[in-house]
Order: structure tokens, then sequence, then C-alpha cells
């Protein structure tokens, strides 16, 4: 198979774990007998500095383009707690999730059985966590009408949803918890929010052509408490954007291990794939960045974008394989020897013959 | 002293533990030569029932001209899951906030040493947990302009904020901060919302004010993950409604003593005190509920409403003795002997003379 691939490595660590992800995925190419065709693209602060927006136009022509995006990580301190600076790296990140239509963002929890004494929480509460959040990636407060009166002294913020965006992705929901253990969560504030009554009548609706699957309605607040209290609860959950955005960062940290997190973002013209870890500044060029998540978010790749399931189980694999014989980067290793980014990079690469 | 307080108790087990925390509050009105005049009043489920509307003026007319609410829990399950249900027990709260200007929820979190195993969080991240979350309470997204298009087919809510809002419960937020550790942590998503941005202008307007303390910013979802990364890292938190809502649900958690757990609400017209576990219908009338976070909500009332710091302090002593000595109810006895919630309440009472 010939696989377009658009690169966007971004900022801080972004570009030396994108690199650890493009030296497996090539082995794995290799293997299997496919051509991957990798295209570098500017985004995030490293596009600001050079084309002053941090998702250009030749940028997004090269994701269109492309058969999937890996991407790393956008974000530097300068441009931290300086909201008012009119043009930031995350507009890129918001302006790439709408123009390629990526209403889905796919987040498994995954809890790896030699780091469960990394959680935050007691043991015993997340062996058997097990878990994927889906979020609605392009609607609700973060792309309605925003700004100010003439005054400044009132601002808003208008969430909007329709009921084809809720239906789109409460579909996908139930298309993932069919392949899981059946059971799908559905977040929501229908106690105060009227776009979340849209979403709980839209998911009412649904149930029926689901019959196989146990449906179940949370208030966010209440989801809130249960990740922390039942993570094991969960199956599949979904949720609206801005929910999303703070659930799904309060499940990452369950695992204890944020550096080994894949996501992947569901398109309408092309997918992404990317590490949930930020751009990590303080670590760059240092060569101790955790280069498994985006890893992972590669075989996230090969499995959604590519529907190449051996390929993308042998990633899994070889990543077991490193994490068992500990072959990991420092925020893994404790105290034992903790091996570079590159390291990690070049042994999976070298484990796929 | 002559204390007019409104009691209302609400549904659910809300009766139960209102009951015992009027036993704690008479026998300190007693010990210190106070005069307790309490005035009951319906409110949700109890009052859509009785009048039809879960708020009524007769009981709004009762807390305005109270010194303070004392409140137990709304909400019963025949008015959950059905969102369109056109009067539901949460309006009454939603309208009880409006109406009495209730603009600052307070809620401590607390870790109390003998029940550090019941935190879901390992115990070295959580033994010297002790902050407060300031949640605005009147504004944003829960009161703005919210409905459908014509069609049915587009749902929308509208967050909004003034900057006086903000100002308010930012001082607020500083005024407890000076008699804290002089930590405030500001929490919004000044990234992606506009209404975000005006909280961190007013913030940095009002830091100046505040030399003393130190201040930051902490993104929502960056908010949820420290939560249970780092608790101790708080000392007095501010947010928005809808961040708060969530927050304060998952903060509440970490002590793994929810039951344990009080809260008040600053009102422009009088203040309201209540626990912050809900209406837990299942046990209701079992003579099981904790009744603690409703004596603590009174000591909370003694304190802030009355002022009357020696009787709020004597409330909170004979509290840590029933830990103590084990008079507590079923949630926190575990294997040892369960005490019935009356049992709990008269215990309490007795100590004080
Ligand atoms: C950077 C920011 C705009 C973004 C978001 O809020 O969606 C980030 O937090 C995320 O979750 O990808
Ligand atoms: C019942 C509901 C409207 C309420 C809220 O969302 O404010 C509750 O969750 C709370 O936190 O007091």
């Amino acid at each position: 198979m010939n696989l377009d691939i658009a690169v966007l490595a971004g900022d801080g660590i972004g570009p030396e774990v994108v690199d650890q992800a493009q030296k497996v995925s090539n082995a794995i190419a290799k293997k299997y007998g496919h051509t991957i065709n990798w295209t570098p693209a500017l985004t995030g602060a490293a596009a600001i500095d050079a084309v002053g927006n941090p998702y250009p136009d030749e940028t997004h022509q090269i994701c269109m383009n492309a058969d999937a995006v890996l991407f790393g990580a956008i974000g530097l301190p300068r441009f931290d707690n300086d909201p008012s600076n009119p043009v930031r790296p995350e507009q890129g990140l918001l302006a790439m999730r709408k123009k390629l239509g990526l209403y889905a963002n796919i987040r498994p929890t995954l809890v790896f059985p030699s780091l469960l004494h990394k959680s935050p929480l007691r043991q015993e509460l997340i062996e058997n966590a097990d878990f994927v959040c889906i979020r609605e990636l392009t609607g609700g407060i973060y792309f309605g009408d925003k700004g100010r009166d003439e005054s400044r002294n009132t601002a808003y913020d208008h969430c909007v949803y329709t009921r084809e965006e809720v239906e789109r992705i409460i579909r996908l929901a139930y298309s993932y918890a069919m392949q899981r253990n059946k059971k799908l969560t559905i977040v929501d504030k229908a106690n105060v929010l009227e776009t979340s009554r849209l979403w709980r009548e839209v998911g009412q609706g649904l149930e029926k052509e689901y019959p196989e699957v146990k449906t179940e309605y949370l208030l966010v607040d209440a989801a809130a408490m249960r990740i922390i209290q039942w993570p094991e609860g969960f199956d599949v959950m979904v949720t609206e954007n801005m929910f999303g955005d703070i659930l799904t960062d309060e499940a990452s940290v369950i695992s204890g291990s944020m550096g080994l997190m894949p996501s992947a973002s569901i398109g309408l013209h092309t997918s992404v794939f990317e590490p949930i870890h930020g751009s990590y500044p303080q670590a760059t060029g240092l060569n101790i960045a955790n280069p498994i998540g985006t890893v992972l978010s590669a075989a996230m790749m090969f499995e959604y974008a590519f529907k190449l399931m051996d390929e993308a189980q042998e990633i899994k694999d070889v990543v077991n394989k490193s994490l068992a014989e500990g072959v990991v980067t420092e925020d893994i290793a404790g105290k034992d020897k903790a091996y570079g980014t590159s390291e990690v990079g070049d042994w999976l690469a070298a484990q796929i013959k």
C-alpha cells in the first residue's frame, strides 16, 4: 500500500517524539511491504515564527492531500499566560480541527500492569480500567460566537449544537461500544443546559438502534467524580467539546502513564493522530521525552486510517515488550536505567523485522 | 443573640440530616445564650408536590427574612433522566441562587486523618491537602439565554460574565487567601473562551491589590489533572460556575469523606449552608445517612453568617471527637459498629454542655 502521511511535528518535544514514531512506522512499512510518503508541514509556534500563522494554508493543503496526519504537540511558554496575544499556537489547532472536520477525538485510557504504582489512584481501583473517551471536537462553546460588548465589560461565549453534530458523534460512540464491552455512557448537563437536553434527546432516539448496548446518562459533575471513584465502570464515554476537554484530561492521569497515551481525531477529510501529552518545552532537545504516546498514536493510525490491523498490533506488541524489558525513558524508569528518546525509538524499530 | 434561621430540608435524606444539625445548633445556642428561631419552608420535589413550584414565593420570603438558611438536599429519582419535565427540583435550586444573589459557593476540601484510607487517591498524595474551592454561582452558562431554533434541531446556551460579577468573586477569593496560606489559583479556559479572558484580565488587575498573595492561573483541563495529581498544591481556587460545578465535585471525592463535607453559598441577601452530598433517595428514612456534612455546614453558618467563632469551633471539635471515638454512620464505620443518623446527632448535641 502507498501511505501518504503529513507530519506536523510542531513545538517543544514534538519533533523528537514524532521522529521515533516515523522510525517505527518505517520499520513496519518495510516489513509489510508498504511505501510511506512523509510530507512535513509547519504548525504551532514554529509556523507563527516562520509565516505568522499557526496553521498556514500550505499546511492545510498538505493535510487535505494526505491519507493521515501524524501530529506532535504545539505551544511554547512565550505564548502562555498571554491570552490576549492576537496570534496563538492553539488557534492553529482549533483551525485545523475545524477545517479538517475533526469531529471526534478518541482517547483510550489504558492501564499498563507494570506501571500501576505510578497512578495517583489506589491500585485496586484501576487494575481493570480500560475505557475510551470520545470527545466532540468541532462544535459547542469552542466554536460558537464569542466577544465583548462595546465597553468590554461584558464577555460572552455561545455554545451551540445541531442535531446532526450530536447524532454523528453518538453514532460513532455506539460503533465503538459495539466493538467493545457494549456499554455507553453519555455525559451531559441536561438538568441545566439546553444543548445537553438536545444531546440526551438524540441519545434516547439512538438507543433503540443499538439494543445490545447498555446506554447510561451521567451528569458531567457526577462523571468527574466517577472517573476517580470507579474508573473500571466505564467502557465507552461520549461527551461534548468543553466537558470532553476537562474529563479526558482528568481520565488521562488516572493511569499514571500520560507519556504513553495516544489519541486519534477522526475527520471528515482526513484524521489526525497525536500523543495526548503537550509540547513539554522544558524537555526540548534533551532526548528525555517519552516517545511511546506518539508511537502508539502511529499504531492508531495504522488501525483507523489504513485498516492495517496486523501492523497496528505489531507496534503495540513491541511497545509492550519495551515496557516489560525496561527500555523506557526516565519518566517511567524510576530508579532503573533510563533510555533516551531516540534510543527507545531505535530499539522499537529494531524489534520489527 | 437572636438567630433567625430558615430551614429548607428538601428531599430524600435532607430532613433527617437537617434534624441533626438543628439538634447540635440548639445545644450550642443554649450553651452560649442565643435564641434560635427556626422557620421551616418547602423546597425541591416536596414543594413541587405541595404547591407545584420547587422554590415557592413563600419560601423565598422566609429566606429573605432570615439571617441564614440551613439547607438539606433536593432531587428525587422520578424527576431524573427526564430533563424535559417542565418543573424540576433543580430549577428551585437555581431560582433560589439567583433570587437570593448567592454569588459564591464555598467548599472546603478537608482531609480527616482517621479516614485517609477511604480516599481513592494514594495516601501520601492527600495527607496535607487542605484547600477551598470558590465557585461563582449566579452567572455564566447556567443563567444565560438558552433555547432552540424553530425546528428544535439546534440548541444553544449562552455564557455571559460581566466585569462586576468577576471582580466580586475574585475579591472574595483573595480575602480567603489572605486568611489562609496566601495562594490563589484562578481557573479558566483563557486560551479558548472570551469570558475566561475577561476573568484573567480582572485577575491580573486585582493581583496588584493583594501583593502578599501568590496568584496563579491554571487552565481548567490542567486543573482537572492537578486536583488528582497534586491536591496539596492548592490553597484557594476560584472559578466560574460551570467549571466550578465539575471541579468542586471532583475535589470532593479526593478526601474519601463526601458525607462529611459542608458548603456555604454566600449571598447578597442572605447565605445558605448545606452539605455537598445530594438527596441520596435510596437511604431515605433508613436512619443511615451521615449527618456530619450538615452539622459542619451549621458550623460554617455560625462562622460566616453570625461571626460566632467559638460556637463554630465547638461544633468542629465535637465532630472531630465523634470521628476519633467512632461515633459514626455506616459509610465511615467500615467493619466497626455503625451508629444511626439520629444517634450521631444526639451524641454530638450531648457533648455540648
Ligand atoms: C490547546 C487547547 C485549545 C486544546 C483544547 O482545549 O481543545 C487542548 O487543551 C486539547 O485538549 O487538545
Ligand atoms: C442540581 C444542579 C443544578 C446543581 C448545579 O449544577 O449547580 C448541582 O450539581 C450543584 O452543584 O449544586
